[in-house]
C-alpha cells in the first residue's frame, strides 16, 4: 500500500496546455453572488419556463411509457421528438428537413464539441467570427485547431474577409451564429446568408449554424438559414435551452448525411445517447403546447427589456461608448473608448454590485480589450434599471 | 444559391480512419427485433426500475424546486448528489471521499471519453484488460493511442505483463474494471488488486477504475476498489444506469484533484453540465428509498438467471466450449474451440433466434473469433431456456 514520498506529478495531453483562460463556470457562480445584479451570464429567465406545463408531459411519460423512459436507447435520439423538430422546421421556415438527418445532443454545447471532434486535426484552421461564442471557442480549442476570425461588417462577416480566408487557409469549417450573435447581438441579412452559402460551394469548407436564438427575434419573424441556400455545405444546430427550458439539455444538429453519420459516431462514443426521459417530456410537452406562442411572449419581454438597457446606456453612460441594436436574443455588446479597458469595468463593476461580461473570451486573438457583453434576458426591469446606474459609476 | 455539380466531399479529423467497426448501436436495433432473444445487449432489467418510487421524486422536484431544476447550472454537478454519492461510499466501503472530488456525468461513458481527452496524446498508449470493454475501446479510439492489451490470469490482469508494459510502453493510464467486468465476468481478487496499485506507485501511469457492477455483487459483499489502495494515481468511476436507471443518464468519476480540475474543464467544454432535472430527481429518490436493498434484489435475481445460463451451458452445449463463473454483474463469456469462429456463431445464432455477442470488438488487436459474451441480465428465466436451446442448435 506504498504511497511513495512526494506528490505525485501527472501527464496531461499536449492539448490542455492550450486552452483558453475559462469563464463560463465562472459566470455562474457570479451570478449566485447575493445583491450583485449581473449582466454578465446567458441565463433565459426561468420566469417564462411553463413548470405546469413541462410537469403534465412528464407525468403523462410517467403514466404511459415510464419504463421505456428510463431505459437505454439508441444514440440518434427519440425518433418522436426528431418528428416534432422536422415539423417546426417545416412551419416556421418552409424547410424540408427528414428526421433522419437530425441528431439529439445534450443541448448546444455539444455539437459543438462533437463537431470539432470529426473535422478537426491539430493545426487545421477553424473560421469563427470576431468576436464569437466563448462556448465554442473552449469546446473548438481541445482538438487545437488555429483559429482565423472573421470581421463583421452590418449586414454579417466581411465577404472579402471571408472569402481571401477561405482559400488562403483552407479552413475546416467555419462557426457562426446568424440570427442574434452572441456576444454581438448582431443578424446576419438576407443576402449575406446568400452569399456565404455560395462562397462555400466553391471550397470543401463546411458553415457551422448555431442558432440558439432564431425564435427570440422581437418581430416575431422568422430568418431563413444559410442551410437553406446551401444545404449541403451546412451544419444547422437548435436547442429547446432558451425557449423551453435549459436543465434539461437537449438540442439538436441537422448535418448532410455523411457528416451525421460521423457525427452519431462520435455522439455514441461520448456518452451512448442524451437524457431519454427528457427527450420524452419535451416531445409530449411539444405535441400538447403551443411552444411558439411561449417563445414570442419571451422574445416580447426580452425586447423591452433591451430597450430599457439601450435607452439606458444613451442616458447614463459617457457618449464615447458605442452599443449594437440587437433585433432579438439576449445580448448586446459596448464598444469602450481608447481609455478605458474591459477587464477594468469588469473588475470595478464587481465591486459596485454589476457583473458585466469583457470582450475577451470571446476573441481567439488578443481582442475584446475595448468590449462589454451585456445579457438583458435574465434581468428585471428594475434590475436593468438598477444595474445600469451602478454601471455608470464605473465611468465616472 | 448554386449548388455545384457533384456530390459534395467531406474532409474529416484523421481520428475517423482509425476507429473499429461499431457495434453498440446494432446492438440496440437488434435488441428490437421481434421474436429475437438477445444475449447480446447489456441492459438492465427494467422490471426493476422503480417507477412509482421515481415519479414521486419528480413530483417533488417539480414542486419544491421546479424552476431551479430547469435553469442552467455548473458543471461539476448537483452538490446535494455529490454529497450522497460520497456518503455511499462511506458507508458501503469506509471509503472517505469528498463530495468536491466528485464530477457528474451523463453516464460512465462520459468519463470514458473525456478521461481519454484529458490524457491522451496520438500514439500514447493506453493499456486495457484483454478482452476489454467495447465502450471504451470506442471511447478512446478517436484519441488515436496504441492500445496494448493485458491478459488476464484467475485473480485479475496477469502482473507480470502489467509490470513489463507500464515500463516498455510508458502508458498514460490503464483501463479496468476489477469488479464483474465487462466482456469477461471476471472479478479481481483483493491481493491483485494491491498490486496493481502497489505498482503503479513507480510510474506515471494511472488507473481507470471502472466500477459500473460494484453494487451487483451475488453475494451481497462490496469489494474494496484499487482506488483504496492508491487514491493518488486511481480514478474511479461509478453509475446510477445499473441499479437505478440509465434512460437518466447520471454517473460520476471520483479523480485526484488536479485530474479532476482537468476533467471539469473538458466537460464543461463537452456539454456545460449533465441534466439537472435528472441529478435532482436521483438526489431526492436516494434520500428517500433504501437503494442497496432494490440493487440487492437485482443481484439476487441475476444471480439465478446467471446459474440457469451456466448450467445450461453444460447440458446442452458441446464440452469442448468453456465459460466464465461470474459473481457478479451481467455477462459471462464462452471460449469456443478452434473450429468455430465467433462470427459464425453470431450469424447462425440470429437465423435461430437468439443473438449473441461476438468477442472480437473487445479486442484492441485481432483477438475475439473464440469468444463469445452473454448477457443474462435482461431475459427471463423462460428466456434464457429458450434462448439457449435455439443456441445449442447452432453448435449442431
Amino acid at each position: 500500500m506504498s504511497l511513495r514520498e512526494g506528490k505525485p506529478t501527472y501527464r496531461f495531453a499536449s492539448c490542455m496546455n492550450h486552452l483558453p483562460v475559462s469563464f463560463l463556470d465562472e459566470l455562474f457562480r457570479i451570478s449566485a453572488v447575493p445583491g450583485l445584479i449581473s449582466f454578465a451570464g446567458g441565463l433565459p429567465d426561468a420566469s417564462f419556463f411553463d413548470l405546469e406545463g413541462i410537469k403534465a408531459a412528464a407525468d403523462r411519460v410517467f403514466q404511459e411509457q415510464g419504463k421505456n423512459a428510463l431505459q437505454y436507447t439508441t444514440t440518434d435520439g427519440y425518433l418522436p421528438l426528431r418528428e416534432e423538430i422536422s415539423k417546426r422546421y417545416k412551419r416556421r421556415l418552409g424547410l424540408d428537413i427528414n428526421p433522419d438527418e437530425i441528431q439529439i445532443v445534450n443541448g448546444s454545447q455539444q455539437s459543438l464539441d462533437l463537431v470539432a471532434k470529426i473535422l478537426t486535426n491539430p493545426g487545421d484552421t477553424i473560421l469563427i467570427e470576431r468576436p464569437g461564442y466563448l462556448g465554442a471557442i473552449e469546446a473548438f480549442s481541445f482538438y487545437r485547431p488555429r483559429f482565423s476570425g472573421i470581421n463583421p461588417d452590418k449586414e454579417g462577416p466581411d465577404i472579402e474577409i471571408l472569402k481571401t480566408r477561405l482559400f488562403e487557409d483552407n479552413p475546416v469549417f467555419f462557426y457562426g451564429i446568424p440570427n442574434s450573435q452572441n456576444p454581438s447581438g448582431l443578424t446576419w441579412s438576407d443576402k449575406r446568408r446568400r452569399e456565404v452559402a455560395e462562397i462555400l460551394s466553391d471550397t470543401s469548407c463546411l458553415f457551422y449554424e448555431d442558432d440558439a436564438f432564431g425564435e427570440l427575434f422581437f418581430d416575431g419573424k422568422p430568418r431563413q438559414p444559410v442551410m437553406r441556400y446551401n444545404p449541403e455545405k451546412t451544419m444547422l444546430s437548435g436547442s429547446f435551452s432558451k425557449i423551453i427550458a435549459p436543465g434539461l439539455r437537449t438540442g439538436w444538429i441537422r448535418a448532410p448525411p455523411e457528416v451525421l453519420t460521423a457525427f452519431n459516431r462520435a455522439k455514441q462514443a461520448a456518452d451512448l445517447h442524451s437524457n431519454l426521459f427528457s427527450q420524452m417530456i419535451l416531445t409530449e410537452y411539444i405535441q400538447t403546447h403551443d411552444i411558439d406562442k411561449n417563445s414570442r411572449q419571451m422574445a416580447t419581454e426580452y425586447e423591452k427589456r433591451c430597450k430599457i438597457m439601450t435607452d439606458l446606456v444613451k442616458d447614463l453612460l459617457p457618449d464615447t461608448i458605442d452599443h449594437t441594436r440587437p433585433v432579438g436574443g439576449m445580448f448586446m455588446m459596448l464598444t469602450l473608448p481608447d481609455s478605458m479597458h474591459s477587464m477594468e469595468v469588469f473588475h470595478k463593476g464587481i465591486k459596485r454590485g454589476v457583473a458585466v461580461m469583457p470582450g475577451i473570451p470571446f476573441y481567439t486573438d488578443d481582442g475584446g480589450c475595448r468590449t462589454i457583453r451585456l445579457n438583458f434576458s435574465a434581468s428585471s426591469e428594475e434590475q436593468i434599471k438598477t444595474g445600469m446606474e451602478r454601471l455608470s459609476k464605473v465611468f465616472e
